[in-house]
């Protein structure tokens, strides 16, 4: 089953027709790990017993018991920072680990559509950083060029997505989490929108801005997934119903898409990337959508507001108290940026929170007069020893199209776009109003399908040669 | 004209009918303030000459457009803390003091709408407060015992209206300063839901949960006043329109009515006031109405999170650099409490955001079973030598009922209900979903209405007396 594909109309189909079982497909995926090595994917794995038992179990399910799983015989691993019930939660930091008492609503409602739960998977420590090497659990090996970052926080699960381990993988996103692994290993990420993924059951990053993500090979596959495992969650007290689906916004067959004006992008120098965002433009101009420039700097300075200013406080009260008794328990870097906190006082956090909700509502202001917003994933690629070299800056400049997202209350997805000389895949990001999720995720996955004649015969090369 | 009314329907049939005009209104109401010599309601009034040749351009207008004037010929205050373009604003405190540059959309509205402006009101300075006391203008004169306090912070604009100055006045509420006057002066109070009223062109209190308010005789002819007066301001970036008139939230003609259950009802020792209370509840049941006992205790711990923990910083935010630099210039008392700030750090702040946000849900989820809510509006009523006595716990004890309204975006309309045997009247307050003010205000008139056999000989008696 080399050339086992785990999209999601592929694999149930190979199901269906009996070209395939969970146990055979577990049995390949698990000698896919094996043959990875130490890959930096995973913090903690359920032993291969139990997801072979698993797998035996799915398989004596009756045909109707089996039509009614959605996920059904799909392996899929969970970030480290959301609990699984007894199973260690670390959020990279081994010191911080807990065995959790309770699953994640989304995690459970994947287990009972039939998915088949491979593992807890490596991060930025405390999902702090986008850029996957902040981990005491090594670095998720790129599939594509192993002397570049994976992309992060949700390092380990793009990976394990890309590399052909699991048809889907949930991530976090906070700034950017869930979106920059997905154009670091050119697959999709789906950030959905606040509220629709239980926020109970996860180590927080920022309270205000985090949501359980997912990652897929597929953006349709990840809108699939958000469908089955969204509700809201009795043990979340802020959970936020969705529309009907005949409520939710939708997107015009030829739609209005603001980017910003040229001055406002920056790709750091790389102007291979400016290069394919200028190919991704000129794909939407061909396939009949309207482009409108935008002035991006509200954008820019609301996502500085992350990690520059008193809403570093949110991971402070997260994980503070902690870092305060441990220090030498975390990451350098990750200590420095959440306990820089300690200066900003509550009128600078009320001050800041002020000056979001005005932002906030400038950047909504957009889909006045457009669809949807498409952006750099992220401006660059970095390689581990850039950011070995400059641990902040790197991950900053990969930040510049990211925060703002959650931060206004919106949907984005990010997809594959292309490829740069070295290898490594850069992709773009679809940005919507809160709700446009599935109608971002069908846009988004139809600009990949149009730019696959592009990226295809890379994309293929380089995840054969990660497998062999 | 000493029996002049300045309730609207009656002000406007007089109008209408030729026994009354603008000038003959402004120069009755005129003299009844100086009548009352130094009563500390006002802390800038607009010249008399400029009021009377108001009143005269008003009375020059031909039938049709004084038709068209929804306020025409009302005589209304404005609150020292809300902007009117070309006078001082001063929020109490006169080293604050500036001239506004523009006037608060609301004013405006009401200006263009024929309302003949007669002041600026006196307030608890900075608005902190629901007493009336912390001001180095004096404390407006309680209309019917003056030994009592006004209630604040909107104590000149409460009393302007219940000692027959104005027809209605704009104050702020941001804990409750829009409903304890209404209470310690037997008018009507009308806390709109966030964001109808412009919050631009005011000194803020809380931003987050600031809002013109509006006092008036009777709670309709405040709910005219919004309806008139609201609207979404080009200056104010986080603007609310309000949905249409038609999907307004309707309360049912036998309504469901949620009271706070008997442990959590504290009247502080006065019986009295825990009689007149238990009145109110029973003419809601009389009229057809079904009381339901709810847990109080979120209510009381959201209410109490205001002033007792980080939120104070939002005030910080606001004056504190004011304060710290001229602290001699500040009330001692107002000082203090908002000096408080200082010790809060930005992590308290997220903290107190991220409690706030369960305790506001778990507060709204009471509409799930009942239509409205009702509460009295104060537990008891104090004199100005308690406060002189106890300056902070009298001020606590009168907010029990009160801050939870704003802190979880909802809209509250109190009302009279009726006397103590000092004379001092009670009032109580029914509180609603955001959008449910002009219901609210219905609700609340109409029971008032109710209320009136047993209230109008001691609130007839005490008027007269405080015009005499």
């Amino acid at each position: 089953m080399d050339d086992l594909s785990l999209e999601f109309d592929a694999l149930q189909a190979a199901y269906e027709e009996g070209r395939a079982t969970p146990t055979a497909v577990v049995s390949e995926v698990l000698s896919r790990i094996s043959a990875r090595g130490d890959d930096g994917v995973w913090i903690h794995r359920v032993p291969e017993s139990e997801v072979m038992a698993r797998a035996r179990q799915l398989e004596s399910l009756s045909a109707d018991a089996r039509a009614a799983l959605p996920l059904y015989g799909i392996p899929f691993s969970v970030k480290d920072c959301i609990d699984v019930a007894g199973l260690p939660t670390t959020a990279a930091c081994p010191a911080y680990e807990y065995i959790a008492g309770h699953t994640h609503l989304a995690v459970q409602k994947a287990l009972d559509a039939g998915a088949i739960l491979l593992g807890k998977s490596n991060m930025d420590q405390f999902a702090t950083g986008v850029v996957g090497v902040r981990s005491p659990y090594g670095t998720a090996r790129n599939t594509f060029n192993a002397d570049y970052i994976p992309g992060g926080s949700s390092s380990g699960a793009g990976v394990s997505v890309s590399a052909g381990l699991c048809g889907f993988a949930f991530g976090t996103d906070t700034g950017g989490s869930g979106r920059v692994p997905a154009s670091y290993n050119d697959i999709a990420g789906l950030k959905p929108t606040l509220g629709l993924f239980s926020r109970a059951d996860m180590v927080n990053a920022s309270r205000s801005f985090d949501t359980v993500s997912v990652f897929a090979n597929d953006a349709r596959d990840a809108a699939r997934v958000l469908r089955v495992c969204q509700g809201v969650d009795p043990r979340d007290p802020l959970g936020r119903a969705a529309p009907a689906p005949d409520s939710l916004p939708t997107l015009p067959e030829r739609a209005t898409i603001a980017i910003p004006r040229g001055d406002d992008l920056e790709f750091f120098g790389n102007g291979e990337a400016a290069a394919l965002f200028d190919e991704a433009l000129s794909a939407l101009r061909d396939a009949g959508h309207t482009l409108v420039e935008i002035d991006f700097r509200v954008f820019v300075e609301t996502s500085a507001m992350m990690f520059e200013g008193p809403y570093i406080a949110e991971r402070y009260a997260s994980v503070g108290a902690f870092i305060e008794a441990q220090p030498e328990a975390v990451d350098p870097v990750v200590r420095d940026v959440i306990l820089s906190a300690r200066k900003y006082s509550a009128a600078d956090a009320f001050k800041a929170v002020y000056r979001l909700r005005e932002n906030a509502a400038a950047i909504r202001a957009t889909f006045d007069r457009a669809d949807l917003i498409v952006v750099p994933t992220v401006g660059t690629a970095y390689t581990r020893d850039d950011l070995a070299a400059e641990p902040v800056a790197a991950n900053a400049n990969n930040g510049r199209y990211l925060n703002f997202v959650s931060m206004s209350d919106l949907a984005a997805v990010a997809v594959p776009n292309g490829f740069l000389a070295s290898g490594v895949p850069m992709g773009v990001t679809f940005v919507g109003p809160a709700f446009s999720d599935f109608a971002l995720a069908d846009f988004g996955a139809r600009f990949a399908d149009g730019r696959i004649a592009a990226r295809k015969p890379m994309a293929d090369k380089a995840r054969a040669e990660a497998r062999a």
